[in-house]
């Protein structure tokens, strides 16, 4: 992506299926990448298609992973390799008087990119960081930080977003205007991702 | 997959990184997919992998989706091209002592198999009904179902899931042993999917 608000779109990214749910706004497309604990990310291996899900992190037009260095999802995408990501957060279902119109409520982003192998010492830091306090804002100065061989044994690499796209749906069922007088319950039932109470390591 | 309690493993769904974790076992492999809302699939055209979060349900061993005839998903699917799903539950976060062994509670399933049209009529409402009581139980005896206009214009695919994995940690974090002595917080924060009360269609 370059710097303008409208993220790049070809015909990868376009979204085709009900385009009145889609968005090339960068703000809302980062805003549910930075809002999600994890991702998925696929990528190809002698034709076969790969997902893995995977913590990320993002700092400005990157998307920041890691893993250990023998990983093969590491090891493909620091090849320079096409890769595609996928964030999604389920917010509902949706329960319509016809199963048809049954649908979800989400907010989801599929971006295009390739990867590259983050090598520099600072850089890693960098990337170990954004990973850590995504996750639970503080943390890198709240636990130890990574010596060296920690960070030898860990590969980050950096996906640069190339295009993307958001799609959302809110809101109550969509019915067929006959169908409304049916006696079917119909609405939304939210879901929520939630943090319960902290359990303490017994060691 | 046959009939036997193991999935059949190759070198594409064997798991390579923390062995420890990892599981053949179709039982848990198949109750990690039934408590999930949505999985993510990938396919490739031309050389380029896409990721799409999408509905799903399980018939036996097979995972059944759907969507509009014209998308392009399904399009590719239905052509028996290669195809690799993931189903991921996020189960909480784990803080360490050392950022090095900051991890996430999680149960996940990889699986591979080639997709195939599903064309008959009673077997596209067999389908329809799977996809719409896994979301939520019951609804389809409730909801009107879908007439002959709504049947044409959704395609139904199954996948026959032909390999399959599932990785799965939970429990405390694991610390260097030198590191249990730091004045670190350390423990698990549980995170689950909850449900809200349901909103009634305004409408």
């Amino acid at each position: 992506m370059n710097k303008k608000e409208q993220a790049e779109i070809s015909n990868r990214s376009k979204i085709n299926r009900i385009r009145e749910r889609g968005s090339y706004d960068r703000k809302t497309i980062y805003k549910i990448i930075d809002e999600a604990y994890y991702c998925h990310i696929s990528f190809v291996v002698d034709g076969q298609p790969f997902i893995i899900p995977t913590i990320h992190a993002r700092i400005d037009d990157d998307i920041i992973l890691h893993g250990a260095t023998a990983s093969r999802l590491l090891t493909n995408i620091k090849s320079g390799n096409d890769v595609c990501i996928a964030v999604t957060h389920l917010d509902g279902l949706v329960l319509a008087r016809s199963i048809f119109h049954h649908s979800m409520n989400y907010r989801s982003v599929v971006l295009f990119g390739k990867g590259k192998l983050i090598e520099d010492r600072e850089e890693k830091l960098k990337a170990a960081k954004a990973i850590t306090d995504h996750l639970i804002p503080g943390r890198w100065s709240d636990a130890r930080q990574p010596n060296q061989k920690e960070l030898d044994s860990t590969t980050f690499v950096s996906i640069k977003i190339e295009e993307a796209s958001a799609k959302i749906r809110t809101g109550p069922p969509v019915d067929e205007e006959e169908d409304y007088q049916l006696p079917v319950w119909a609405g939304e039932i939210p879901i929520s991702q939630v943090m319960q109470n902290p359990i303490l390591d017994p060691n």
